[in-house]
């Protein structure tokens, strides 16, 4: 089968490097033979980390698409917008499409699908979520017979990075930023990594794919790492908890969700404690299963490419797949405000707050602030008691 | 589609559970209709936990194999022979079969897998391998681009369960085997779990897979948890790691791998170390995605069940399934012996033993017993240098 791929940034040329050196082994386990007719990109005059036969390089994404030949395009540029029209031409011209552009699907998956539909053709996405980790297979299949109603998870490797950084070598954000930016790590703009946009993404794709139905993107409450400094990060592992950016969902009724992206306290007992670095981890509770987790490397050229790669060889074995396997309604869900959630919660606030006007009870004195937690409270109604206070941030346990 | 099943024990009364409660929903997801058309065993007189049409039991299982409206035969009989000669018969009636028989695909998958070729018919078992978590089918699909050289993992509830309870609540290998037992998660007999058989069978299965090629179940050491005591569990934590039935292979060469179940000691900062109760967990290496975990129930009837049912649901949703996808080949690996390879090793020996006469340094001294750790040394060097203690115990520690 031939393909094309459409963007040779890191992802892209990871897709080339596996289905050039494995090709004769993928064709071994799979029978299926995948040949990459034309790989697309603006400058396709630079170096190369691997050798391939450099006539497939092409400028013009336009030479794919009308390719009767090839059956399907990879598309790897990312972006919203052109990548976005890239995939509708694909379409039509009646060519199954694999991506790993988690923004592209979040925000219009429910459309997109709909055109693969109406052209018979495949979507596949499984690099937009847990990068190397297949999650988005074994959600869809292997947990088919399951009502999968809560996914919780560390999804963003680089803000995951950033916090084991400030633990385990007690960095503040900004020194762990900045190693994070030099490993590679941190894009030259970090907001997608470290204010939660990013596992925003990809636990509205999950959500979405668990639920049958769509989640407005803009609907989410999201908050990333920014505000998380050294106090709480000591303060969370003397009462034996580790802070993760974890991104949360819950379906709540047949037509409402709890989601969210935040730094939560989590036990460390718990598995996802022990997460540690650029992996992730997902976990899926199942009517049937129960817990689930999945972990591996998020991102990264090698393990991204190699789930790209694995929805090609889906396609391909079996030429095509109902493309509305779970997007199959064009139900919307409603978003509950996660402030008015009871949960339990850790309070850093300076200790300009009156906490005889509270009901809170210290648990520590730091510097100038008092650590507290509070059970079975929501965040509005924390907000209320420490309206007057000059700094705080309130932070979710995870039980 | 209609499938027969054969076997209504805990996984069978599972799976017609499932199929009956999620017909809908499963259509909804896979648009994949299945009915159960017989459901066959011993004794169809008896108490089911749910509501279902009770025209469908029967007692004569050729019924199934005769139909020819019945395209998918579900084996959960257990057992070798009478299981295996059902499956024969099943290919041979042009019908695929999904299975739960770990023993059975771990000593006669090639043989089988080659009736199902000649017959161009699936046979499928991911719920033969780590219960409720999804594994057989990432590997063989979500993984396809990678080498998987490395697999390693806990794959046996019953034993992590027992050796869990040893741990947190300092009960004897004895005391805690009652537990299980009383909890219902060990048999009348223990043996499979407690002496890694049942581990053995999965590991086989899983390396099979991954490695393109089988290994003969009576080539593997197989050691299990009887010899652990408080004391090893003691002085394990004391050094900070929890000793674990791990089951794991590693491919050598082309033609040979190694292949184990034993206790051993696990770093308690690894996510294996927290792998408690009857949760299981199964890690990978592939060449392209680096580690990834796998995390689940291993056994029961609901999880179980739900990979059962995600098989048949493959099956109908393919039509066909190339059979030979990975056991294409009909190599057998040479297997290597594990008392010639050079480990990291906890040893606890009597102190009758000559510690002058060897090069071991005493890390501990417990009741009548030393406690030492060797580096870079295989198990036949060690057990000559204890030849002359009464009583010894060598643990693998996992580096």
């Amino acid at each position: 089968m031939k393909i094309g791929i459409i963007g040779l940034g890191t992802v892209g040329e990871g897709v080339l490097k596996v289905l050039t050196t494995e090709r004769k082994s993928i064709f071994e386990k799979s029978t299926m033979d995948i040949e990459v007719k034309y790989a697309c990109d603006l400058n396709i005059n630079r170096e190369f980390s691997f050798d391939f036969d450099k006539s497939i390089l092409i400028d013009d994404y336009k030479k794919i698409i009308n390719d009767d030949e090839i059956e399907i395009v990879v598309e790897l540029i990312g972006g919203e917008t052109i990548a976005k029209n890239i995939i509708i031409e694909a379409f039509r011209a009646k060519k199954s499409v694999v991506t790993a552009n988690k923004a592209l699907v979040a925000k219009h998956g429910v459309e997109l699908f709909q055109i693969a539909k109406e052209n018979k053709v495949s979507f596949l996405f499984e690099a937009a979520v847990g990068g190397g980790i297949p999650i988005v297979t074994p959600l869809m299949e292997s947990l088919v017979a399951n009502t999968v109603t809560e996914i919780r998870g560390i999804m963003n490797g680089t803000s995951n990075y950033i916090l084991t950084k400030m633990k385990e070598e007690k960095l503040s954000f900004a020194e762990a930023l900045s190693l994070a930016s030099a490993k590679g790590y941190a894009e030259a703009d970090p907001t997608y990594d470290v204010d939660g946009i990013d596992a925003g993404h990809k636990i509205n794709i999950l959500a979405s794919l668990a639920y049958g139905g769509s989640i407005k993107f803009k609907d989410m409450q999201l908050s990333g790492i920014r505000d998380i400094n050294s106090i709480d990060i000591f303060a969370a592992n003397q009462m034996n908890y580790t802070i993760k950016l974890i991104a949360q969902s819950k379906l709540l009724s047949e037509n409402s969700v709890q989601i969210s992206v935040e730094p939560t306290l989590v036990q460390n007992s718990e598995i996802l404690a022990k997460v540690d670095d650029v992996y992730n981890a997902i976990e899926t509770i199942g009517s049937y299963t129960g817990r689930t987790l999945f972990y591996g490397k998020g991102a990264g050229m090698d393990p991204t490419a190699s789930a790209v790669v694995s929805d090609i060889v889906r396609i391909a074995a079996r030429i095509h797949i109902e493309s509305d396997y779970f997007f199959n309604s064009t139900k919307i869900f409603d978003v509950v405000d996660i402030n008015t959630i009871k949960n339990s919660y850790y309070i850093r606030v300076s200790s300009d707050f009156d906490i005889e006007k509270s009901p809170f009870e210290i648990y520590n004195e730091i510097d100038s602030f008092y650590i507290i937690t509070a059970d079975d409270i929501s965040r509005n109604d924390i907000n209320e008691y420490l309206k007057n206070a000059q700094e705080k941030l309130i932070l979710k346990i995870m039980k």
